[in-house]
């Protein structure tokens, strides 16, 4: 039962599956990792249209408090994205522009955060994606300890440290670090599957026949009826 | 006390109504109707600036289970709209590129579903409207029968297959299949009314007195004070 | 206990700290008041990236009726911001297209509303910026009396007529007239200390060490890890 | 497109079927009926153990509005249940003891409200049960129409004038008119099934054995495995 | 624009308005005071039958700290109700039994919390009765200051301590001092009218003849229409 | 990335540190865990004053789909506890009094579930204490796979199979095995001490000087002012 720790980890996935993970989405890697490691979907974008993966840095913080916001910066690098979680529910502005200019010299790729962020007009400006539960200017103090790098859960998600997080504008995907490369592989083949699949259902082909659905709703007992207006 | 049915139907709404409808848009449509048939505004769309209108196709599904929207497809044709509702409140993510490509190839024209839709770049990239509950990315099973063509209720608001569903950034309207005529006729009606209005207001001219409601305030019992600071 | 009442009033903010606060939006300024004043983020614009500070005129309306908003446009002048509140929460879309018309004509700059609105992409099109609850096209009825520029709360915020409302894409902020040239003065302050701190942070500096907060660490008994993956 | 109308209607349930459905309540009747007509879990008892069924009149009313509840009185007799809904969301105090004394005079056997209701210490010393969304004071006015014994959506669920309501501490039920005999037929049936199986689960039997489903976790590929601690 | 002050204060309303409104209790209180100053309902009480009224001391809070709640204690005497609002959104249990004992033993009647509150067994056993927002065993921390006896806004309702606050199952009702006699006046008249209202409503006469609105339905174009099932 | 599972273990918290915990309860264990492991409030008893404490045996199943709760009933035993959680949001009464029967006869203590129960008027005589995020009726199939004995999350709470969960009705606790004994020796500490504090705080004593604050009202600002009427 220990206390309040910032861990200073090496523990990082492997940057091909990150990479290919950035590169399928969110749809595709939960689906790819058999329908697992979502997020909730109170996490949102605050602008469409990025899509980003990389290694969890992660931040377990008191409500309406940022203290260990500041305390986790220089734990991250190139290619990260920061994770921050509170021990209670909260939608307090724990993070601005202040922290993105920290975090963007770093090469930090985004932010995930089950609460609030603020500056969005800002950080939107500036190209510094973030998801998190709720926009609000709500200051908070720098009083309370925290931890950095400790496993965490986010939005219903269990989270270690160095684990891979994905995000676009589906939602929040959390990949463990050692089922990077197999989720990564298959999320590959999946893709190329779909792109043949809609290749023949812009020709018009149906999904029901295509997986062969008819029998299956046979089996269940829909039956079809004929109704005339 | 019938099972599961795909119903095929050949309820049609008036196709000048319709058009009718997609130009006015929800709000007058909804005024129109004597201020019925909006769905709750938990239905949003996915990307700003649709409207559209079009016959409904019903969806019934169980909760985080899409074999029914399968079946759903082949009772599409140009100009519809298909509309899912779930047996018990969900926000999976039952519908993505995959569907949308196959109903765009027949000619329908969005999806209004009370539960999850993912993809959503996608969607937006292909110009697919979308109104849901939610974003998420969270997969669905293939496992439970339903119905297509039933009456549902989608966000409540009772809907009928084949009646007209409109839908823009306001939210979501349903019009009963025989009331459609009558409400697009009251709906020009308003939108040339509004158009004067506008005229005058744009000049100066308040509603208060354009409605001739400074009698009703008086009757009211509202007072005037005058009050410096 | 007096009745329905609607107040002219010329209790005015000064229009220097107003268009200071137009400046430095919500965020700084409500850091800049002692981080008080905050409505809640429930408030969300309609559209992205207004910014806009003015004098509140205040409503307080039946749920589902708009004759009170009919009733305020008159008190309305250049550079007010219309707030509109519900006796009890309400979704309804009491404000459209025609309100606006008329509030722009008099140079109102736009609404905050704890209900819903409507007609946003009229709205958006006309650039009349609105942060509302919810977007509806719920109509609403004219048979209730109501208040005009009397005290109300919006969204867990205490607002008397004549304050200063400040709202952007970080939410609503309420200044009490009196506090607002302090509050600007400080935000000014504000802004220019974290200019100078963002230039700090792009050349890598962290604000653990900027603000002096390893000792805090320390003393609340953080403590940092080792840990090889 | 008919207006406001109060409906004087003789549409009644089987009298059996309904003091069948009393007795099962709502968990065994919705199974009785294909896991169909359920109102949404948003509506609560306002004490712990009622069990009620009849015949529904229902009204749809303005929020925050009382006064179809007034109107809707008359239409009211012995063995009904009043059910009332709003145009758009409400929280509002809607209905109290000086509503409920008038029904009880009449026969009625409680309310559900898709709304709120206040008094709920007087209302549970006279044994009067309420369903509601919320418990709130606020008051209301008598100022919009509405319509009385018309089809109303409640709580995401059909309902018709006539038909019959079920109520119990784990929801309400609708059961459609024509439906309601054979879904009591079935609901004793089940009931009668019920019973003998908790004699065998009391005795050590597993729901797992007695309906077989040990082939159908093997063949959905569901794996025993065996782990020390 | 002050800092973080514990007021001592001596404003207390009249003791005779405070017997009457907590007799009355709050449905009958908020219609005396023209349906103004409810809180809304999310506030809740941990057991049912309780009824209070008494002297507002206020608590302004950072969420998840309960520093100022151990600063409030002292500024409470017999008779008193303990008001306690955080800076931003909370659940957490910020009081529990330790500080009831405290309360108890100085005469304060109970609490009112837009925040959490814990050892409700422990609360219900004493008789302490508490409406919160929620019931959560979240532990806070003392470390941020705040302020007591200072103006608030609980639950959308504006308090200014020593205001009377009264309590029941029916909600939370905020009673300017100042209106405190009068709103207690209109109360009991109102309770009078009541208690004659329902021995006619007991003997069966309608409110629609009572309060003779018949003329109104008709007036807003409210038709009776006959229908045989 | 191993699929659906059973897993039959032997994990086993130390039995004295469940006994005691089921005596302290959930507060007094959160606080002596360091205020972490609590469940979010969401997870309410259906009944109040029940207080249990037991070995963890965890479901993880599609919503809507109570086949897994049937598979995992012969994984439990005397002194266990079942926590279900859903792969994604459901409401869903997946579990009601068969299944309550049957967890009963093999000597469970109850049930922890972030979804739906219904039957609870059954449960509620029975005795057997239920904890969910809602109660429904709304029936489930039996057509999914998911796991039994897996680490879940429940209500933002990570859990593994074996750990120790405790639940009143202050909310749910999850222990991880090995700090169970350490939690639970803390826990009595804490309570003694607490039990003399409540003496200390009957004859008067305050908070505010038993634990020295009035130092840290000072550090951090806080001032008193008295105010006259």
């Amino acid at each position: 039962m220990n206390g309040h720790v910032i861990v200073r980890t090496d523990r990082r996935p492997d940057p091909d599956a990150v990479a290919t993970l950035a590169h399928v989405g969110v749809a595709t890697g939960h689906e790819a990792m058999g329908r697992r490691g979502l997020a909730q979907p109170v996490l949102r974008p605050i602008y469409p249209g990025a899509r980003i993966a990389g290694r969890a840095v992660t931040v377990l913080s008191h409500p309406g408090d940022n203290l260990m916001i500041h305390a986790s910066i220089e734990q991250c690098g190139p290619g990260d994205i920061l994770v921050v979680t509170t021990t209670s529910p909260s939608t307090d502005g724990m993070f601005g522009e202040l922290f993105a200019v920290q975090l963007a010299a770093r090469g930090v790729r985004g932010l995930v955060i089950d609460a609030g962020v603020r500056d969005v007009a800002a950080l939107t400006a500036m190209g510094f994606p973030v998801w998190s539960r709720a926009v609000s200017a709500q200051g908070t103090v720098k009083a309370s300890p925290g931890s950095v790098n400790v496993p965490v859960v986010i939005a219903g998600c269990h989270l270690r440290p160095g684990d891979v997080v994905v995000a676009d504008d589906d939602g929040v995907l959390c990949v463990p670090l050692s089922l990077a490369p197999e989720v990564a592989g298959k999320a590959v083949a999946r893709e190329a599957s779909e792109a043949d699949k809609i290749e023949q259902f812009r020709s018009g082909v149906l999904g029901l026949d295509l997986y062969g659905m008819r029998p299956t709703l046979d089996r269940l007992g829909v039956v079809y009826v004929d109704e005339s207006a």
